[in-house]
């Protein structure tokens, strides 16, 4: 036997995965190449087939992978396919880790519905795309929510593809800040979106363009850490009042911008007005900061 | 003498400086550290009464400043402010270095108004904010644009408050990359704040999540080199209309999240919209990016 062989090893817990999607697979990988007997079920056999040349143990039914062990890793497309998917299966005893992405609402149901199956839950949103999972220096992890003496009992398991981070007793938690998560990224990639069709039409390097627009939002990020501050403690009403209304002065400047290069702003007026909403706000004497301002 | 009265140097070039506000101050901060001769202007003089303190030498008017030495940087609120304050100045043989915020057409028309009275002209776009000149490791830098000899003349004395990156011979070019850069930041905040309202009513604490925001932030800020990749040489067609088509079948759950949790979407639907936009034209055999989707 050679080192590079990784056959199942005894003392590796063994993992049954339910969904081999792009993520799915990846994780699949992770488990096999640590040695975790790992059985794996899609509801298109080729996936598991192509996993199973790697190894992989594999089910002809989602009931009967959920049989084959003790911790059932679920990653598949929506909630609805969780319930279906598992409809079918015996969860009494088993624990159930659902990585499937879904609203905190769903994630509270799920637990529920799992429990009332005889099963323990923990959810989980998966901070990572498929090709940092398995590469520990890519820093992706997954957020984990439910009981923390689940969550505990698998860690060393659950650690294999990416890192494990608890985020809290409610089932609900981990999708909750999964979406937050994805939702500032989503952000971000509105902003680059905008940067990029600015510079579009003029004689600007995309690549190099790239390395400046990288640098600059590394740079700015932490300014989350200064709004949390603000959540917190509260701001310096004066400073910040000053710091907003210099902000606002300058927006027509994005906007110009934007119409000399003949782009919609579409992306970008929203927090506009919204600074400018705040700003109003601050100056009738309602010192809401704009977080506040999208709550209802 | 003692080290640390950093009196001038006799070879370090004179600066004149046309502006005094938070940004203003700092940059003369920085080259009064740093031994350059500084002559210091303001609307208001008791900013510059602050600095003469500290060792700057005052002008009673913006003319007598410029006259001062061969090199005038102006950082005003706008380009109006540039206009009016030189207004009374002979710029003939100086070299005007203008970082006041302005878009690229503004740019490009104070640059040949400062040329047909005798200037050469360098703009500028500073990417840091106060806290963040003369303090090498923070990061920021300033983009100049404008004649290459103009940018390397004076390269040793404009890098001493921030590094000093050169953007093209279009005037226009600094001031453009400048808000495509803050344009792509206020994309980020936009996400940052839509992402703190998602928990702001949840046993969440803000700065342990500001910290996972500012890590996931900072992990894929480099998505921005794929889409200069794309730009560049063009995406695999399908790989790419597969995972918008999984991003947009996505986006239920983040509009269903900021539901449950009282908060409006308004920040993140334009980014969602065009997604959905996107899909669609390549569904319909139009296969364009979403870049492209934002020009006119």
């Amino acid at each position: 036997m050679t080192p590079d062989t990784k056959p199942h090893s005894p003392e590796k817990a063994p993992v049954t995965l339910l969904g081999l999607g792009a993520m799915g697979t990846a994780l699949a990988r992770a488990w096999l190449a640590a040695g975790h007997p790992t059985t794996v079920w899609n509801r298109t056999p080729a996936r598991a087939a192509a996993l199973a040349a790697e190894g992989a143990r594999t089910a002809g039914t989602a009931a009967a992978a959920v049989a084959a062990g003790p911790l059932v890793v679920v990653c598949l497309l929506d909630d609805v396919s969780v319930g279906e998917v598992l409809a079918g299966a015996d969860l009494a005893g088993k624990d159930v880790v659902n990585l499937t992405t879904s609203t905190p609402d769903q994630a509270r149901d799920r637990a529920a519905w799992a429990e009332e199956r005889g099963a323990r839950y923990l959810d989980g949103g998966i901070m990572a795309i498929p090709p940092m999972i398995g590469v520990p220096e890519a820093g992706g992890y997954v957020l984990y929510s439910g009981p923390r003496d689940l969550f505990d009992d698998h860690r060393a398991t659950l650690a294999v593809p990416a890192g494990a981070t608890y985020a809290g007793a409610d089932p609900g938690f981990a999708a909750l800040q999964d979406v937050a998560l994805l939702s500032a990224m989503y952000g971000m990639f509105a902003g680059v979106t905008h940067a990029f069709a600015l510079v579009r039409r003029e004689d600007v390097d995309p690549a190099e363009f790239a390395g400046l627009l990288t640098g600059w939002l590394t740079a700015m990020a932490p300014v989350a850490h200064r709004i949390a501050g603000e959540l917190t403690t509260g701001a310096d009403p004066e400073e910040e009042v000053a710091g907003l209304a210099m902000q606002v002065a300058g927006t027509p400047t994005f906007l110009d911008t934007a119409r000399g290069q003949g782009v919609s702003p579409e992306l970008v007026t929203p927090y506009f007005e919204l600074m400018r909403r705040c700003l109003a706000e601050r100056e009738a004497n309602n010192p809401q900061g704009m977080v506040d301002l999208l709550l209802r």
